[in-house]
């Protein structure tokens, strides 16, 4: 079971602490949430199919709604208020490569597009069918394609049907003493093929890698036939095919099967955190630690506003204000930036690790918190997320914006994209705060969320996102950011790809998927 | 300096120890160098160039000869035998990005074809004139293009004129304290850019990277115009345009400036050696080596044929027989396997890294032998290359063979390419050996050398070339490897590359070429 316009499992729901709701009021200002469509009234505004009959396809509207729309805020907005727009005129659940690649040749045939979903967690609109595409849509859910084919225990290897979520893939690899270590927020219901389609980061993506370092070997079927993608340690002959599948946003076609890297499962693993007085310190200690080598699997900054913020909503009022007193004697006044180390690997390489960490930590002022927080946050890193659903209940929409930037374009990207954020909302008072999630030796990420009230009107509050969305695209490209680390394309980026890949990477792009699907069935209006 | 028929600095030259040439003498028989053909009458066989007058280009036939050819073993037979074939119709030395893009301008409009040319070592073809070109052939050699532009201390990025070669290039980084580690056995010649355009790999890859994993941003100059690839740290938006460019062996068009990671040099650096007593023992060594994650820039295992072959050739016939004797007394009496291992990092890490490198040799019953063979190894890493010219003086002709397949694979693979080289000479008889030169969690390359008698006339030079290659090629193809580790693909494994890549990955691969290239006039049959 799942919300259908909401984040994840219905039977989980996070408290918002009354101390972080009141601390919302005052700075936002009371909130009432708009009445929610209900299921049944969106299914009942849903078109019949356009789809040519086929035994392989359900085209019960209930099935399409419920495949129409990702995890956006303009998804949301679509489904809470009932304006759902375009939904597939069909899903399909094939159950192995041959069936994939036998959609692909119906819908070729039939003049019908196709949209490769995965886990439907898309934030950027990946799985959402475009208003403006005249032809049929057809969804082809991998959901039913989970099974491990293949561990190679030499080389670390195993083979996926690439339908299979994180949890599912994680307990599979388990049980034979193995890792992936993909950790992305979505972990709970996003898929391995989906990841790769959009260049997914972990958050543990540091150590382990991120999917374009994992993925080593795939099938997938395109409207032009079978792609199959061996795996080989490294090659130097051509260009690399990994590579044109990775952020190709079912472009190309449906990776069905993938191979990955996996670990075995580390000896040791703790995230112990330390606290810093000012940013820059905080952002120099970041720097250090990932530059050093060190065995660190994670190293992740909130800023002041962030760490002020996740201590309030994780509702350890009392805790808080131990931890308050307790830097306030250590030296530290005022704003405060939380650094979340993940240290992972090898009992000696874990220690060297810790060590090498205090001694960056203290020489930037850093000071050492212990891993409870660190441990609080691992238990409900794919929790928080929820969150999102508690705070819609009381009125505030939740967006985030995310890049990358080089080093020395770190820290005004932060300042940037919040300042950008709060002047596009004009008079209605926003919450901006960021931290850096992923860190590299040439630069780092940087991941802000925006809370603001949640306006009577759909129309009113699509255009404050839209607004906002355009505000802080354009801030993280005069910033010198990438248009996104991890989320993708899809439809909501697309506007901003050329400024990035300039006119002739964007046609190198279109001109590789031309090559696969000549006829442009393959999920339309993505990347276009 | 460059010696025009052979490898490297005329001044320099590697005596083969009377033992080393004994041995090959009873393994080969004896041999007599054919006379070979001198740089004047070569020239003299040039025809007059067919491009128009231009005063960029420099239409010498001695230039034109001297960037004709690369180091491949048909190269080599080409220039001494005085059967160079096809050379370019003149050669252009541009000093700036503009300077290319104008020489491709001026190229496009007179229906010239471009070949760009950085150090010239190609071992399979890549800066060739393929013979069936109609059209005027321009080289465009970087060589004056060699400046660093810029370094970012914070983000580690160094950016250079893509035509800086291997010595210019580290010499400029250790000025300021970093290092590329981008060490491939064409150190001394090749270039940045060429590197990127093949998909170059260092001896120390496994710390440093692959050029793949160096390679951070770019400007490149095509037919189309001008591509900007800008730094940052990671990126999921869309397909990644430096993947485009890596392996494009100058399909798509000049590399003219790239952004590279960099690093501090590092604080210690060794290369311990162990022997095995037998491959299976060594192999597994190897691997649990690379797969236990410590700091390791180098692991370098040799079979027991190439053991004994670079130990005779090193000329050490004292220190030999000690060897020898120690490692009876050791208890390995039999075939020997050298395994050298690069530990670089700093004083913890490298303590660490030769730690865990002991144990786990010791259970590999691997031998220890200290660093006095590692060292000598570093000191003569790029002078051992310059025993192909000393042997093709003695009558001995030398071919490599490389490839890189998973684990399960590796130690058929370097049985299977040896025997694929014997039986192709027939009853000619070849002396065989390999080394697996770059290893991964996942798999390793395999580096195999042929040793074998010149032949009185070129055309049988060349057949017992082309039918070593094929018998091996397919080998290669047939025990699941890459058609290239580090060679790139070029002239020589163009045949076989749609094996690998299958019809629709090579179709893809050249629908970028023509997206950047419509008229093809970008290194002609090249990827073709």
């Amino acid at each position: 079971m799942r919300r259908w316009n909401g984040w994840g499992d219905p039977a989980v729901s996070l408290d918002l602490a009354q101390r972080a709701l009141t601390d919302l009021r005052e700075r936002l200002g009371e909130s009432t949430p708009p009445q929610d469509a209900s299921l049944d009234d969106v299914v009942a505004s849903v078109p019949a199919s356009r789809l040519p009959p086929s035994a392989a396809v359900d085209v019960s509207p209930v099935t399409r709604v419920l495949h129409a729309r990702g995890q956006s805020l303009p998804d949301w907005l679509a489904l809470r208020f009932g304006r759902i727009g375009r939904v597939p005129d069909g899903v399909a659940f094939p159950e192995s490569s041959g069936e994939v690649a036998s959609l692909l040749d119906w819908a070729r045939m039939h003049g019908v597009r196709v949209i490769p979903y995965g886990g439907g967690t898309s934030v950027v609109g990946h799985i959402t069918p475009p208003a403006g595409v005249a032809e049929p849509i057809l969804t082809i859910s991998l959901t039913r394609m989970r099974r491990l084919l293949d561990l190679d225990d030499e080389s670390r290897l195993a083979t996926f049907e690439a339908g299979v979520i994180g949890p599912d893939l994680e307990a599979q690899l388990h049980a034979r003493g193995y890792t992936l270590g993909h950790f992305p927020q979505s972990f709970e219901y996003s898929s391995l093929g989906g990841w790769i389609a959009t260049r997914s980061s972990g958050q543990q993506s540091l150590g382990y890698g991120r999917i374009d370092d994992l993925f080593a070997g795939a099938r997938i079927e395109t409207p032009k036939g079978t792609l199959r993608i061996c795996t080989v340690p490294a090659s130097g002959a051509g260009i690399e095919l990994r590579a044109l599948i990775l952020g190709s946003e079912g472009r190309i076609g449906v990776v069905t099967e993938a191979s990955v890297h996996v670990q075995p499962l580390p000896a040791r693993e703790s995230f112990p955190a330390w606290f810093f007085p000012e940013w820059e310190g905080a952002q120099a200690a970041a720097r250090d630690l990932v530059q050093c080598g060190a065995a660190f699997s994670m190293i992740r900054l909130a800023n002041a506003a962030e760490t002020f913020t996740t201590l309030r909503f994780s509702g350890g009022h009392r805790a808080l204000a131990l931890l308050d007193t307790y830097l306030r004697l250590r030296g530290a006044r005022d704003a405060r930036c939380l650094l979340l180390v993940g240290i992972t690997g090898s009992a000696p390489a874990t220690r060297e690790a810790f060590d090498a960490a205090r001694a960056i930590a203290s020489r930037h002022r850093g000071i050492y918190a212990g891993t409870r927080i660190g441990n609080r946050w691992r238990d409900a890193r794919f929790r928080s997320v929820y969150l999102r659903n508690t705070l819609w209940d009381c009125g505030y929409a939740v967006d985030t914006a995310e890049t990358s930037v080089d080093w020395p374009y770190v820290g005004a990207m932060v300042r940037d994209v919040e300042d950008a954020a709060h002047r596009a909302l004009g008079n209605e008072p926003l919450h901006a705060y960021s931290h850096l999630s992923h860190v590299y030796p040439q630069g780092s990420s940087v991941y802000s969320t925006f809370i603001f009230r949640v306006a009577p009107s759909y129309e009113e509050n699509l255009g404050r996102w839209a607004t906002l969305k355009r505000a802080v695209s354009e801030a993280i490209l005069a910033g010198r950011g990438t248009i996104s680390h991890q989320h993708g394309v899809g439809i909501d980026h697309e506007p901003y790809l050329i400024a990035e890949k300039g006119p002739l990477g964007l046609e190198a792009m279109r001109a590789i998927f031309r090559e696969f699907d000549p006829q442009g069935i393959m999920n339309p209006g993505k990347l276009a």
